[in-house]
């Protein structure tokens, strides 16, 4: 039924769903409170703007007695089914047959409910792949498309939400609903709002490749509470990223997998792997709910130029307030520099002396001369992004016109507007209107600078990296130490000197020949755990020591030994590669030790990637301060770790029986990164791994 | 001019400010967009409502010349002084000499402006000092009192904020009105919103001291962004939380010391220490200013009971929002209980099969019968309060009849509303009504819900700590680790056997009397860092590698040894106390290592400070899953660790010249705590303090 993973577009046949010439209501009712008649009602703007609407019910002498029926007296593109769980099949069948090439099923008793909601949702799929009519649900509260007149929605708030620029693709049709609802209280119209539900058909990239090519949408909101197929969502992702800015909210950090599993039927994709999957495919990623509406209600009015280390100018009329907002956007790591003299000059001729003007920015009281601030700090070199924040005062300042005129200058304003009642309301509305994006207060201008600092990033031009000449391939069977540094050894990746010893003399003259002091570990890729079982001796300098440690080994039935040269010390990282069940080919990076390990400090990429996006890598990690010469140490070079990981990841990617690749640790040392130890795992092998 | 720091409660003289029979608005303009000028018109409806406002200004004859000739006409018992800084302490002592109480100062140019300005706040401070007049500001927008019909502010639309029963003490004026804001938007109406600008007399502690007394007042939001005098205000939140609940925001997590030091002309206090200070005083903590809103509107209307460990019931009518809403308190670590069976039982009664019901409770399709899903879930032995999330579906269920119906089993509900509209705005209006808490989306449900919980576990019974029966005292001069290790002793702080050693053979005999392995380090209360010097040698266990050893011990001019028991293996912690510039003595637990260094991963409180309290600090690690028996290691005993900390922190309460003592590591082992070793910092001996 569906496309190979990832590759191919399907063709978007979605326009029979979202603009619709005619809608069938199947289980139409005159009982107020029954899903047919909440949707009959929701509808009727749609018949009011001269669409076709049929209410069907066979059972009611007032309506068309079914679908076919209706279909000859206008066009039905779109079926909306509300009859119980198991007569569904046969109504879509129907439907389909007379000619309908969409339907939703709002109602749930499928696969969420498990028992026979199994089988009635499998009966659903084979209709749509006998028939090609698209479904969306079922277990869902529909959609709304205010441009095309449609509410399909049984919630009836919803039809208050006027037509705007932003979409929603939500998994859940009540997030849809509470989305829509917000984006509307924060002044945004919505270009087309979709609840997904079961996805038995229809999922998010469907959605998606279908916003790819509307003309109305502004910014997509993407909610993800599990993934089928990551490869086919990622590259919708890219292709609506290639166009529009995507805000995704990923759900699912914490344990919250029973109730999710209750509600979707799916089980919770990694929070972590999918959130690092639509970062790479161009979304800009939110925490929350709130935050969402604040990045994507931002992103639909403005966007920042491309840039790699946007600066971000901050803007206060209030000092206090300025002063949250600064805190915020350090908390988001934004980079607020110094403005250049020659802005600090003008803005001397602009200000009262002692107010604050290096950045942020304090205009004191705030007066008319509020727009040439603005532009003068937009036109500093340095900044991409003003954060602002004024409470509405318009004795003192017209905070429109003072917006309009910075935003002359060229670079995106984000105005926090503090304050209450209509007037408040219609400036916020003008100000979206004039390409301002608006907040209330300064979590959201903070929430929403960084959404534009992020797509910002997400659109700068990245070095590709040159095609790896020689991936080896053919990896199988068991690996020992040795083999496994061999193998890093040909992907350019450095080790330290070692020497594979069958029995002690061979040891002793591999002590004598590297020089003490030496690792001597067991050599065997049988053994799992080196470390656990004493198979690890460092610092060993002395022919005695090394007899004592040989003893030691024997003892634990080492057939052959590794003697290595010690390495420097520094700061230990674990770099590996390995494969997602959803999204394939991944690489990581965290630090080493127990407490980076408790705290789940890593980052993650899907692979293939450029050594330049991999470069990015360490930045993520909460403990990164240790990789930037902490208590005099070693400074990471982030090219260098790129090309490490790029190349574990083309190794995976090459490697179909290759499961794992994990180097740990792998040591920042004062001469670069080196492997200490390595762990392979085939296929073949996964019995018999080594393991330190 | 104080009162000593912390201890006696100043009388409490704000009403003259707060609920003014007459005010004077010195320097009052017919300049429409003079200060002056907004003033007046602000406080028109103060005179509207019959309280006495004398416009005074002796250039203008319409005015009254001077307060002295304004008081001859009515009460004038606050003075709000609008004339430029230079002119301000003079116009102050005149007013305080024509009876004035109080007095505000909006206008700028003191202390945060450097220069000429810090003389003349010196100079208001002195004409308070000798007059007795209690002075807001300078530089804030001043305060609004609502019930008593005063807007003491330059802001227009302040006036359109509501009275109500949150109070806001905001460090600044631009803050307390975009709370104000804030709080009007969510619903909620203000008893006393009060700027403190640069605060040279009003601070703080005096505005919480006359709302622990306000019987309009229902919960407080208390903005911080430096504190003059830490135990003056913990000992002021204490008295209103003890009747009130306090929401508290600390600005300053990240570096923003520039721009708020021109802000305040204060430096930025710890906001680490302010926040633990703040909590140990019965204040909520929060992160922003949504978070703020969400909390103390919840506080405003409802609390729960007293508890150590409350639990949470989720009701959601809809699941993908109470899969975000269950996400939200998972990250804030709530506790999610899983119903009864006898709650299950009654559920499954009012709900259809196969939705959720263990907690969350998911309704599926809302009914009228959400009260009563309410009321049952209410019921549960383990829930204390509920979260719950239902889109505005009129159609199908009253919200408002539900909650109620749910709130009368006796917890508070925090009910998130979805939707727009008149309709909308009045439920939410009508649940407050009720004393139902309300948001608008699943994470202000959560933030709502965190608060009424931690409000809960501040308010429970601690159990009190004995009173330590003999805590050493007269700690001075340089102590060695022996030394330390021996006091540790007397604290009940468990050490590894060990010997003091003045020579080779001492040291061979203690190695010896000890047996091996053991640690050999310097002894010398004069060298910093033991370790770096190379002064400390683990794991010794021959006679031979004991030698080898004391040669190396010696080569950096060791005259003493100590040989000691190496301790089993185990978790290391950091545990100490030390003297903070603002708060005083202060008790702080993190866990061992670089990692946990880089990454600040600390617990803070003030000392002394009871067993129980301290108990809970490991709880507040990031990597707090390493105590608990990480990886088959040993689990820490918070009532040990309590034990350990509370001694700590009474040792340094007891000894005015103790500066810090810092047990680093302590070690968590299976058979308890360990101090591995210990530095002790005294103040005659700061430049030769003993380090490891």
């Amino acid at each position: 039924m569906r496309t190979a993973p990832g590759t191919t577009r399907r063709p978007n046949n979605l326009a029979p769903l979202f603009a619709p010439r005619g809608i069938a209501v199947v289980g139409a009712s005159r009982t107020r409170n029954k899903l047919g008649a909440a949707l009959a009602r929701s509808l009727s703007g749609f018949a009011g703007e001269g669409g076709h609407l049929a209410l069907v019910n066979h059972r009611d002498d007032t309506m068309y007695a079914s679908v076919r029926d209706a279909a000859e007296n206008g066009p039905v593109d779109l079926a909306m089914i509300c009859v119980p769980a198991p007569a569904c099949p046969a109504v879509l069948a129907e439907a389909a047959a007379a000619g309908a090439r969409a339907a939703v099923i709002c109602g749930g008793g499928f696969a969420e409910a498990g028992g026979p909601g199994i089988g009635l949702q499998r009966e659903l799929a084979e209709v749509v792949a006998e028939s090609g009519i698209r479904l969306l649900g079922p277990n869902t509260s529909g959609f709304l498309a205010p441009h095309a007149g449609v509410t399909a929605s049984f919630v009836p708030g919803i039809a208050q939400v006027r037509p705007g620029r932003v979409a929603i693709v939500a998994a859940s049709g009540g997030v849809n609903h509470a989305l829509a609802f917000l984006l509307g209280e924060a002044g945004h119209g919505i270009s087309l709002a979709v609840g997904l539900g079961n996805g038995v058909d229809i999922t998010a990239p469907d959605v998606l490749d279908y916003l790819a090519d509307d003309p109305a949408t502004g910014a997509v909101a993407l909610h993800v509470e599990s993934v089928a197929d990551g490869a086919r969502l990622v590259a919708a992702v890219r292709r609506v990223a290639a166009r529009l800015p995507v805000v995704a909210l990923v759900v699912g950090k914490h344990d919250v997998g029973a109730f999710a599993a209750s509600h979707t039927g799916a089980l919770a994709t990694s929070w972590r792997t999918a959130r690092a999957a639509l970062a790479q495919a161009g979304a800009v990623l939110v925490d929350d709910e709130r935050e969402l509406v604040d990045a994507v209600g931002a992103l639909a009015v403005t966007r920042a130029r491309p840039c790699a280390e946007p600066g971000v100018g901050v803007v206060t009329a209030q000092a206090g307030p300025g002063l949250l907002l600064l805190d915020d956007l350090r908390g988001r790591r934004v980079n607020v520099p110094e403005l250049a003299a020659a802005t600090q000059e003008t803005l001397a001729g602009i200000l009262p002396p002692l107010t604050f003007q290096r950045n942020p920015v304090d205009t004191g009281r705030p007066g008319p001369d509020l727009g040439r601030v603005l532009a003068t700090v937009g036109a500093d070199p340095e900044v991409d992004v003003i954060a602002a924040y004024a409470l509405h005062e318009p004795d003192a300042v017209d905070l429109v016109a003072a917006a309009r005129e910075g935003r002359a200058a060229g670079v995106p304003i984000v105005l926090g507007l503090g304050g209450v009642g209509e007037q408040v309301v219609r400036n916020r509305r003008a100000l979206l209107d004039a390409g301002i994006a608006v907040a209330t207060e300064p979590r959201g201008v903070a929430a929403a600078t960084a959404a534009l600092l992020a797509d910002a990033r997400a659109r700068r031009s990245v070095p590709a990296t040159p095609p790896a000449g020689d991936v080896p391939t053919g990896i199988t069977g068991a690996y020992d130490e040795h083999q496994a540094k061999e193998l890093l050894g040909r992907l350019g990746v450095a080790t330290m000197p070692r020497r594979v010893c069958h029995d002690r003399s061979a040891a002793h003259a591999a002590l004598a020949e590297l020089g003490g002091p030496v690792a001597v570990k067991v050599l065997d890729a049988a053994i799992l755990h080196k470390t656990e079982v004493g198979g690890v001796h460092l610092g060993v300098s002395a022919p005695a020591e090394l007899d004592a440690v040989l003893d030691k080994l024997d003892a634990i039935g080492a057939d052959r030994y590794l003697v290595e040269t010690m390495a420097p010390p520094g700061v230990d990282l674990v770099v590996g590669a390995r494969r997602d069940p959803v999204f394939g080919p991944l690489v990581l990076l965290g630090l080493g030790g127990t407490t980076a390990e408790a705290l789940a400090d890593v980052a993650l990429r899907l692979a293939p990637l450029t050594a330049a996006e991999a470069a990015t890598m360490p930045g993520e990690l909460a403990g990164r301060a240790l990789l930037d010469g902490w208590r005099g140490g070693p400074v990471l070079d982030p090219d260098e770790l790129g090309a490490v990981v790029t190349a574990l990841g083309e190794l995976l990617a090459a490697n179909p029986t290759l499961d794992e690749i994990e180097v740990n640790p792998m040591r920042v040392t004062v001469d670069g990164l080196v492997a200490l130890d390595a762990v392979i795992i085939t296929e073949e092998a996964d019995d018999a791994q080594p393991d330190q």
